[in-house]
C-alpha cells in the first residue's frame, strides 16, 4: 500500500488534534480505505520536522504535549525552515493549512497554499482566511477551476465537521439554492447560550476558549468576523458568487445582553447570530448579511445548543436541507480535514 | 457537448417527476455541470418508448399527465417492449429504476438493474426493493466493490432528497459510527403529526397518497416496512454491515392511537416511527430495529413537523451529525436521482 505523504502547517488545536485522530483511526483508514498517511513534514510557530520516510507520530504528539516546537525534535527537526519552506521544498501529495487566520492580509496561509498548488500538492485549509481573501485566485489555481489542477479542499473552515459545503454543491447539484441560514460560529452560539443560562460574556468567552472552540483572537468570533468569513466562503463555494468580505453587513454579538435574550424567551423567540444569504428573485444579486437574529422557537436553528452549528438550504426542487452539527472541542474540526484528505486520496 | 443517454423505468409519482425536472433544471445542467441529458428509452406499465436521438422530453411528460402510456407514441411507441427489454438493448449511459417496490422478489427491477449493470450501464435507483433485498449482489457487479464497474447509486432511497447516504459515506469518511437514528418513512410522519392534529388515521393515509407520498401500497409505509428497507440500506451502504429485512425487528404504527400521542405530549415527549442502529460496544453485532417510539422534545429528531424526515449519526472524531429534509411531494425524491446522475456524469 504505497502510503499518502501528508505536509502539516500549523500545529496549534486543529494542527495537534490532526495528528491524534490519525493516529486513532489508522486502523480504519487501511481497513476500509486501503490508505496509509505517513507526515513527512510539519511546521508550527518555532520551525520544522522533515522525514521522507514519515515521522514518528508518536513522537511528534508527545512534542506538541510537553509544548515544544517540533524544530527541536532530535535528527529531523529544522529550526531554520517554516511552513512556507517545508511547503516549497518537501515531496508530499497533500499539504494541510492549519496556520492562524488573518483577515488583512491571509499570511503565511495564503502564499503556503499558493506555492504548495503551484508545485501540483493538494491542499486541505483549516485556515478561512487564504479562502475568505483571495477564493477567485485559489480556485483558479486548483481543480476547483480545472479538473487536472491540484484538489483545493475546506470541509473545515465552514463550521466544524459539518458537511456545510458538500451539503450545499454535492446533493444539491441539480437544485437551485434560493436561500441559505447558517449559525456556524460556535463560539458565539456557546456565549448566547452560557448567557441565557446565566453566565456572564466574559466568563463565557474564557469557557470557549479553554475548550479550543473560539478563535486565537476572540474578537475575531465575537464582532461576528468568523462567521463572516464562512458566508464569503459558501457564498463562493456554494452559491457560486465571486465574494469578499466588504461585500457583507457585518454586526456581532457584543451589543448583546442577558436581558435582551431574556425578552426574547418571552416572545417565544431566541438570539442567534445568524450569518443569511437571500436575494428577492433568482435574477437580483444576493444579500449577504452576519447579525444578531431573534428567531422563533419554531424554526430549525432557534433550537440547537450551545455546542451546535447549523446551516439550511432552502431549494427549487429539493425542498428543504437543514443539517447541524454537535462539538465540543476542536477534535470534528481535524475530522472534517481527514475526511477531505480521504476524499482526495481515494 | 455529448449528451448523456439516460433510460427511465417506471414512469409513475417518481418517474414523471424526474422528467419534469430534466425539463426544468436543463438550463442549470448545461451551464452549472455541462450536461446534456437525453431521454433515449423510457417504459411504464403499457410498454415503452425508444429513440436513440433523444426522445421529446414535452411529449413524454404531455402523454403521461394525460394517463397514457408511452408505447401509444406516435413512432417513438413500442408497445412490444417492456423495461427490461430496454435494459437489455436499448445503448445508454444511466439507467433510472423506478418501477414499483416489491419486497418478496424484487422484480422488475431487481433484473432490470442487474441486465443494465451487466451491460456496463450505470444505475440510478429509486425502487429500494432491489437493495433490501440483494444489496451485497448488486454492490459485487458495480463499481461499489470494484472501481472498474459501473456506478450503483441510491440517493433517493433513504428519504426522499435527504443525503442520508452521502452524509453517513463521504462526510463521515474517517469517522467511526457509534450509533444511528432515522425517520425516513416520509407517510409515518405526516400520519402521526396530522392525527396529532386531530385528523384520524385513514383521512391522514389517503392525504398521504394523494400528495404522493406514501407508496403504492400504504401498509408497506404504516407497518414500517418501508422504513426498515431504508434502514437495510443504511446497514448496508453505511455501516458496511451485509444485511436483510429478516436482520431487523420491525413494528409500525398501525397500534398508534391519538390516546398515546397525547399521553406522549402530557410527558413532553412524542411519538414518532423511529429506525435505529445500536450496538453495545464497536466488537458486537448492531441491534436493528423499527418501531414507534416515544422521544422526549429535546431529541433532535422529536420537533420535526409532518412534512419532515430526519437521521442522526453519532460518531467517535466528528461529533454528532443530524440532518433533516422537508418535503411536501415526490418532486425532491426525483432531485436526489438527480444528484445521482450528476455525480456520475461529472
Amino acid at each position: 500500500m504505497k502510503p499518502t505523504r501528508l505536509m502539516l502547517a500549523g500545529l496549534g488545536n486543529v494542527g495537534r488534534n490532526f495528528l491524534q485522530i490519525l493516529r486513532s483511526q489508522a486502523d480504519l483508514l487501511r481497513d476500509r480505505h486501503g490508505l496509509r498517511p505517513i507526515v513527512v513534514g510539519v511546521a508550527d510557530s518555532g520551525g520544522a520536522a522533515v522525514d521522507p520516510a514519515g515521522l514518528d507520530l508518536d513522537a511528534l504528539i508527545a512534542q506538541k504535549a510537553a509544548g515544544r516546537s517540533v524544530a527541536r525534535m532530535v535528527k529531523v527537526g529544522r529550526p531554520g525552515m517554516g511552513a512556507i519552506d517545508i511547503a516549497r521544498t518537501v515531496a508530499a501529495d497533500v499539504l494541510l493549512e492549519a496556520t492562524p487566520v488573518n483577515l488583512q492580509h491571509g499570511q503565511p496561509g495564503l502564499d503556503i497554499v499558493r506555492v504548495a498548488l503551484e508545485r501540483g500538492i493538494h491542499c486541505v485549509l483549516a485556515n478561512k482566511g487564504p479562502l475568505a481573501l483571495a477564493f477567485q485566485d485559489l480556485a483558479a489555481r486548483s481543480d476547483w477551476d480545472r479538473p487536472g489542477l491540484p484538489a483545493l479542499r475546506f470541509s473545515a473552515c465552514v463550521g466544524g465537521a459539518l458537511p456545510t459545503i458538500n451539503l450545499g454543491r454535492r446533493d444539491l447539484a441539480g437544485a437551485r439554492i434560493l436561500k441559505v441560514e447558517a449559525i456556524v460560529n460556535g463560539t458565539c452560539q456557546g456565549i448566547l447560550r452560557a448567557m441565557e443560562a446565566g453566565q456572564d460574556f466574559a466568563a463565557a468567552v474564557a469557557e470557549m476558549q479553554r475548550r479550543g472552540v473560539a478563535e486565537t483572537d476572540p474578537s475575531l468570533d465575537v464582532d461576528g468576523w468568523d462567521q463572516a468569513v464562512k458566508l464569503v466562503i459558501i457564498a463562493n463555494a456554494v452559491l457560486r458568487r465571486p465574494t469578499v468580505l466588504s461585500d457583507l453587513t457585518v454586526r456581532g454579538i457584543r451589543d448583546v445582553t442577558a436581558d435582551d435574550l431574556r425578552k426574547a424567551a418571552a416572545r417565544g423567540e431566541r438570539i442567534v447570530l445568524l450569518g443569511s444569504a437571500t436575494r428577492d428573485d433568482p435574477g437580483a444579486d444576493w444579500r449577504l448579511t452576519v447579525e444578531p437574529t431573534s428567531l422563533p422557537m419554531s424554526h430549525r436553528l432557534a433550537r440547537m445548543t450551545g455546542d451546535e452549528m447549523g446551516v439550511v438550504y432552502y431549494t427549487d426542487i429539493a425542498g428543504v436541507q437543514h443539517a447541524t452539527s454537535e462539538e465540543a472541542d476542536a477534535v470534528p474540526t481535524a475530522a472534517a480535514m481527514l475526511r477531505d484528505v480521504i476524499s482526495i486520496s481515494t
